[in-house]
């Protein structure tokens, strides 16, 4: 993944100490030529694990799911940001605290598209504190279906959501693992 | 595009006099199959327009529009809703009413992504009243980028959007429309 690193120390904007930009080519403007090779670089590496179906999060979320649900051959679901109550019967919900925006917010899936009998990927373009993912995981555990592992573009090393989602077992794929950003110098792990 | 009228008609829930879903295939779950195929006659249809730019709104245009520019081997860039001013010096932003919401919303691009050498093709899911695309015609026009069209899945021909922006000179494809859904049954045109 070094052309990944090498466009993220090009491109990416470093806005605050704990805050990087990947709107050149992540969540703004989309570079597909970039996705397919990171979507293909997720199936590579989750060739084995029997993946089903790929779930992420609206809105950035997307377009790397798709671009990586091509080379499995198979099917996103997104799960929507919103005000459902957790109560609703026909969906899957977590509450999800976003440090970005300073407010918790409702994550869910409608029942109907996710199964015990599936075999599921996460795929997300950060992760950051791990709310989100931490989220899509209770989701899919509520779902009984099984959990793959998660394959998230850029990881923000310097904050703790990798290191305890990994702790708890799950399996995480980071393509680039950023360890610091001091001074607003970008260093890769 | 009888595959993707089969699937409406096989998929699609009309929940409301003019309200169709299609969490199915387009909007929660994505089945790529299918929109890799849409993706395909998108290109087909405005192959001779010169495009080098796709655009679309988040969510739920960005899966369609990244497997079009797939075919087109071009970039995508999905504009952003939120509450920035229409001021902001850094970005091209337009008011868009949700007909869904009862809410009016921001949309916006910013500048360095939509320059006056582009020939923008729009990409979405829905059109209905024709608000969200009104406001991504506004933000190319204040790009002086060119618009090659738009291409769009699913239009409700019974409301009023596409004739009016048709009627405008904007040349809007879309791959079904439907006529009508009294009680229930989606009539196409």
């Amino acid at each position: 993944m070094d052309f990944l690193k090498k466009r993220i120390a090009e491109c990416a904007e470093v806005i605050s100490p704990d805050i990087v930009k990947a709107d050149m080519f992540l969540n703004h403007m989309l570079d597909l030529k970039l996705l397919d090779a990171i979507g293909e670089e997720f199936c590579r590496r989750f060739a084995s694990s029997g993946v089903n179906k790929i779930l992420t999060i609206e809105a950035s979320g997307i377009a790397v799911a798709c671009m990586t649900a091509r080379h499995f051959q198979v099917d996103v679901v997104f799960a929507k940001k919103g005000v459902r109550k957790n109560s609703s019967a026909d969906v899957f919900s977590s509450r999800v605290f976003s440090f970005t925006h300073g407010e918790e917010y409702n994550v869910f899936v409608s029942k109907k598209f996710l199964q015990k009998e599936d075999k599921v990927l996460i795929i997300d373009d950060f992760l950051a504190n791990g709310e989100a993912l931490n989220g899509l995981i209770d989701i899919v555990r509520q779902s009984g279906a099984a959990l793959a592992g998660a394959g998230i573009v850029i990881e923000k090393g310097f904050q703790p959501g990798g290191r305890l989602i990994r702790e708890k077992g799950v399996r995480v794929e980071s393509l680039a693992i950023i360890k610091s950003m001091d001074g607003g110098k970008i260093v890769f792990d």
